[in-house]
């Protein structure tokens, strides 16, 4: 049986109509439905998603379609992926309270989630572009990392659970694929989909797609995505992901949520500041940017102290999974046990997050789904001058990664492609 | 609901009358159940198994019980276990025909699987014991490693079915709870199931209970263990598992049959060779076991090269999933990426092989579940002997895995650990 047999989607015209009777929604945005003003906002690649406004407030009304928005019908895609959607957004929302969008409802048959809108909220990506420096980030983000990674994982949650679930997101199956394809291979040699800044860029691209050591790295990376479940991750944590005012910030989207590996979501996450780092030399026109650089660069810093520092507190306080026991360590008196222990984990996530960090730099720039950070920086020798920095960047940090020892030490690296020709 | 609320136990009694009625049975064995011959043959530590004899042939008959025989219906087992040993076997024999018994028929309901009855062969850990050495099996084993472990993967399958069929097995929680408690952490604190030679070995054991750098390294095979899904796995790969003949080699028993790594089903079966080789001590009374053990260990090499030959041929050759793509390497007339890649590969493997080979001896030594190896030497102080080289060289796998290169210098340390007083 179709669970979707009757799915249609909204439109700007149906969509009060047909959630008039949705008490939850009334309650939320009053209940004269002839009152209630519907846009259509989705900026992304693959829903719909609407802001109703009505006489006491509004909400947002997210649905997803059967196809790839971006591509159109010609690319299939599940409405499956609203429910892993859904069910991210909960337990997101139970391991890091208040870091998600309220839901208010989802409808399982329609693919429909109703939800909070943020606002006065903004895109944390079109903050960068604009040269906003967001204080709050680093503090939320890192806690929402460990949270979420920590608490979802054998560290913590009852592996029976963990095991259960992790089966429940394995069918998240296309979107993973999107992944898969899109970020560790696509970029990687002439696929259909790619596309790049060309003339500019071709001379690099040849490059990297005949430098076998990053072809190798791309694909233990990929081995490592799909081949290990060590907790429930967002999936795909770019900055387009966040939304952010001055002392708020949220993380939406999770529909790419399955069990993959921790570093993952760190990786990506830090990757699109890189990203940015990069591309301000793109916006900034006459007003400099360099304390924007600077910020950004600080943040990377603290956001992996933050997240650092909040895994630790778990790894002492809510070590309560099959890995790792305290009986092995604090209750045999060997705290120093559980500390070498913490720290080989927590090395093993910083490796995989620089690979995670490059591949995802390079497929922003050579594959399909590009960035509106480099998107928008009109002057194409410009823009393919800041895209240049960023695969460079990229590839020493896949390649390099088991090498590489501190934050200090790429970013310092980032600041000199920034203001040196580094070959 | 309970599928399982009509199960009840076989016995020798019931047996003919209750599968008098299933026709593949009776064409195996003839359709005269008055004249089948039942006897009960379990030895194992979890299930009934029975031998039936008809005028045509014999068949066995695999009954889960819902709790674990070796220990009473104080520690309850799901009957489940019976229908991811059933579907595990028909993975494998599709991956290696040959190399499992021929499956008849599955109840699922009553956990029963009828099989082919081996004869006249004997468990492999039976034939080490008496010292006999048997000829064919680095090449079956070899073949069978690297053929089930590969086209289980994302190296070779479709993702979307292997992503259905980690889900499928992941409910095998209660039988991978066996193995993350027994083997990765019950031997390395006072578990209240433990058991060791004493007080022979209460000297070696409080070392290793002490053991920090030992304690982090099996944490972290469990971590591997329990987060690593990279293929079907065996789950239960020792000497007890495989039975023999001269010229026949199978595999049975795959009721722990998870997705796993990869690792795992190598490094416990030779953790078996080489417990094997220690033990042979304890048998060799006035006849020597010179040859014995110098067979032992180059069976150990030969398994070794065989599997990374033969997985070496399938990358090559059958290289058809997610992982590491032709079109990056080959297509890209980039032969030396791909083997630089299967390399890297093969080493991941070779590494934590060599940690889950220590964990396993540790756990045959100081757990709940003891080899027949060791235990059927009645001088304990010999036993004593003889289990403290193993545990030493299990020691040596485990937290030096990724500083040891080659066989060559295990079985040199297993030679002057047999020889020498090495401390």
């Amino acid at each position: 049986m179709d669970k979707y047999k009757d799915f249609v989607a909204l439109n700007v015209g149906t969509l009060a109509g047909r959630l008039s009777n949705l008490a939850i929604l009334c309650d939320q945005i009053g209940s004269d439905p002839k009152t209630w003003r519907v846009k259509e906002v989705g900026d992304g690649n693959l829903n719909l998603v609407f802001i109703v406004e009505g006489s006491k407030g509004a909400a947002v009304v997210k649905q997803a379609l059967p196809y790839v928005r971006l591509v159109g019908d010609s690319w299939p895609l599940p409405l499956k992926r609203s429910f892993f959607e859904y069910h991210a957004l909960t337990r997101q929302s139970q391991r890091d309270p208040g870091m998600t969008p309220k839901i208010f409802s989802f409808d399982e048959n329609q693919a429909i989630i109703v939800m909070e809108y943020l606002t006065p909220h903004v895109i944390l990506r079109r903050a960068f572009i604009e040269g906003c420096e967001i204080p709050d980030l680093p503090d939320k983000l890192g806690h929402f990392l460990a949270r979420t990674l920590f608490r979802g994982s054998d560290l913590c949650m009852d592996t029976k659970l963990r095991k259960a679930d992790l089966a429940l997101f394995a069918d998240n199956v296309a979107l993973c694929d999107i992944t898969e394809s899109l970020v560790f291979s696509d970029p990687y040699y002439e696929a259909k989909l790619n596309r790049h800044t060309s003339p500019q860029l071709d001379g690099i691209v040849a490059q990297l797609r005949a430098d076998r050591d990053l072809k190798v790295a791309a694909q233990r990376l990929k081995h490592i995505f799909a081949n290990m479940p060590e907790t429930l991750i967002h999936g795909d944590l770019h900055t387009g992901s966040v939304m952010v005012t001055d002392n708020d910030v949220r993380v939406i989207d999770p529909e790419f949520a399955f069990y993959g590996p921790m570093a993952f979501d760190v990786g990506i996450l830090l990757a699109n500041f890189w990203m940015s780092y990069f591309s301000q030399r793109g916006h900034e026109g006459s007003r400099p940017r360099d304390s924007m650089r600077r910020y950004l660069l600080k943040t990377t810093v603290k956001i992996w102290n933050i997240f650092r520092a909040e895994f630790s507190k778990l790894w002492h306080s809510e070590r309560t999974g099959i890995l790792y026991q305290r009986q092995l360590f604090e209750d045999q008196n060997d705290a120093l046990g559980s500390a070498q222990a913490l720290d080989q984990f927590l090395n093993n996530i910083w490796v995989d997050m620089l690979g995670f960090a490059g591949v995802e730099i390079h497929r922003r720039v050579l594959g399909l789904a590009h960035n509106a950070d480099f998107e928008l920086i009109v002057d194409l020798d410009l823009r393919a001058a800041c895209e240049t920095k960023a695969l460079k960047l990229g590839r020493y940090l896949a390649v390099n990664r088991a090498q590489i020892h501190s934050m200090a030490e790429i970013n310092t690296l980032a600041e000199r492609l920034e203001t040196e020709i580094v070959t």
